[in-house]
């Protein structure tokens, strides 16, 4: 049979009774026949402990060195893990990023991976090794260490799994695979079998957290059939994959939501050619990233112009457009923290018109104000007053039958 | 100028202030006009925390991964120190041994170094970095991370020291050097200046716990001068070195004692020719480490055979030496934990007859027995009663004038 790579997060190696645990689960998907490459973070809180260290010795830690410190995490998580699987009778051997090959470009504490070697990996697979590879983590050019920043386990996992034509990368999590909707909001949301990879970069940068946005772009890449599970029990999880879906016959799959969004409006601005850029440009090079844009009617040569950004940006955003408004001739910057994103995703919207309108009429018929609007091919995105989320979100589930 | 090692202990990074306190002195040395390596352990007790995190996971942690589990001691400090270093507005980066390219053999947790690239450690000197290097780790063939056991960091230092054609190889102790005695035992005790490598290895194999045997023979092939001196203050300590020493001219250089020794006497052995070989290498086989051995005169065809052992291999030596008693048609075998080696040293004494003479009569005067003798061109040992150590030390650091 063919090659397994499996993903286990810091919790599942926090400490020694979880190692065990995992490494026993890890021995009895091997004694099925496969061969096995795990792939895991830094036990929890370690990451977070080692940055403490950093501060302690440095006000501006060097981002090399943080790189250097923080690599530390994964590898004592890849020997306790090994060690147990030896422990239990089987064989396995740790290797870190800079031991398998696996190469990133330069940018420290967000480096991109560039090139995965599978050599060392494939000889010890040969050997009857269970390999054991540190996440998050790789080298570049010079062989110095870097770290992939948010996600990187998880993308470490896939790009794994892509360089060894790995059957599948199993992301083992704290949930059970992808719903239709957030579980928490909606008792009655089900747990997707299978979906693409676009609908899942969709559910994932629209606020459903279970599986990191590059990774999920790797596996487009590459072709990485993703199977997303919960490390507490055996149930199938979901399954990310490209070609023909079993359930693509749906028009939505599910609704996602997203309460960490600000919005900002600039009122009244001089309605002229480039003002708009002009603004945009601002906020790009301020390092704010800007989401839904709005432009309203003008009037009488003026018009409000909406956007929104993360909650964590919105401050500096409200600064930036603050100190733009003699230049706008605006009137007033307002910004409001309490508004919320709710989206329905489906690559067949394409195909059926009339999905949007179902959309904007269910939210208006329970009295929901649609503030802001984007779509593009397979998702449409509105933003409404926070305290409306959850009843919008069962709305949407119930409408699009999704329960079913 | 040219390039200056040096080596700290894990007490020197043990917390961020003394962190900071080491980046301060490389930085002020450096300021001279010196080239700057230097050479971390891990932090006081980390060793320790990782050794008990395997021992979680694991019943008997592959060697393997203890190492690659505990090579993470030293990339933590050598990191939180670069760190340190740049803050203080100063240039620093750190340096896996795998990064530096420290070869060594196979043998997890005590390999031996075969081999120190100098490419990437000159490359960023020429720099005007500081090198801070991992102590105690290397790589193997494979590219595996191993360990180099106890006085590693020492020895890391020293093989550093050799290929980069340094100037100092300088140990940073919590010591202040090499002295004639124990000052805890003879508060007159003088701090040598110089002392050979020689002489260095007898003081350090006979009890004098300051610089690592293996470091004292590497620094002995490769003629690197080795600079003992205190983390605590800026007093110059003692330069292990070749070639014409100041001091050469004293016959003695030191008095040593080792109170961690047993002595074993089996008796009435029955004398036959391979008597003694047999013994010997049956302790061997057992890894018993003997130390001095002294064969009795035969009498009527028996013969007891004495030898000293390390405490803590004592109940072995007595089992192994039980074990043969029908064999070898012993009558009895004695442990004795109590006893004591004092030793001197001096490489004057091979040209100096009548010096064991004076050794002796000086400890007979005392009323010290002296119950074994083991001589060497550069040193004489005895074996005494514990209790009479003290005595034992000062009255030879008296009679050898090692207070002048």
């Amino acid at each position: 049979m063919g090659i397994i790579v499996q993903k286990f997060g810091g919790t599942s190696v926090a400490d020694a009774q979880r190692v065990r645990n995992v490494a026993e689960r890890i021995l009895y998907t091997q004694s099925k026949g496969h061969q096995m490459v795990i792939v895991v973070s830094a036990p929890a809180g370690k990451t977070d402990e080692l940055l403490a260290l950093a501060k302690g010795v440095a006000k501006k830690p060097t981002a090399r060195e943080v790189d250097m410190l923080l690599a530390t995490g994964e590898q004592i998580s890849i020997a306790l893990l090994a060690m147990a699987i030896n422990d239990l009778g089987g064989k396995a051997i740790s290797l870190t990023a800079a031991q398998v090959g696996i190469k990133t470009d330069n940018s420290h504490r967000k480096a991109k991976i560039t090139e995965v070697a599978s050599t060392r990996i494939l000889t010890e697979l040969a050997k009857g090794q269970v390999v054991i590879v540190a996440g998050f983590q790789g080298v570049n050019s010079q062989n110095d260490i870097t770290t992939l920043g948010r996600g990187g386990s998880d993308t470490t996992a896939v790009a794994l799994a892509a360089a060894l034509k790995a059957d599948m990368c199993e992301i083992y999590t704290d949930v059970d695979g992808v719903y239709t909707a957030d579980p928490r909001l909606v008792p009655e949301a089900k747990k997707l079998k299978e979906i693409s990879y676009e609908e899942m970069l969709e559910m994932a940068s629209l606020g459903a957290k279970v599986l990191h946005l590059r990774a999920v772009e790797l596996g487009k890449k590459y072709n990485v059939p993703i199977h997303v599970r919960s490390s507490f029990n055996e149930n199938p999880g979901t399954i990310v994959r490209g070609g023909e879906l079993m359930e693509q016959g749906k028009i939505v799959v599910g609704v996602a939501h997203d309460t960490k969004i600000s919005k900002l409006t600039i009122s009244k601005v001089k309605d002229t050619p480039g003002v708009a850029a002009k603004i945009f440009a601002r906020l790009a090079e301020a390092g704010v990233n800007v989401d839904m844009i709005v432009q309203g009617a003008s009037k009488e040569g003026l018009a409000d112009i909406s956007f929104t950004v993360n909650k964590e940006d919105a401050a500096l955003a409200h600064d930036v457009a603050t100190g733009m408004m003699q230049e706008l001739s605006a009137q007033t910057v307002d910004r409001d923290d309490h508004k919320a994103k709710v989206s329905i995703i489906g690559t067949g919207m394409i195909t059926n018109p009339g999905v949007a309108a179902k959309m904007f009429n269910a939210l208006a018929e329970k009295g929901i104000n649609i503030e802001m609007i984007s779509t593009s091919d397979i998702n449409i995105s509105t933003v409404i007053p926070e305290p409306d989320v959850e009843k919008a979100v069962v709305t949407l589930h119930n409408v699009f039958e999704l329960d079913k």
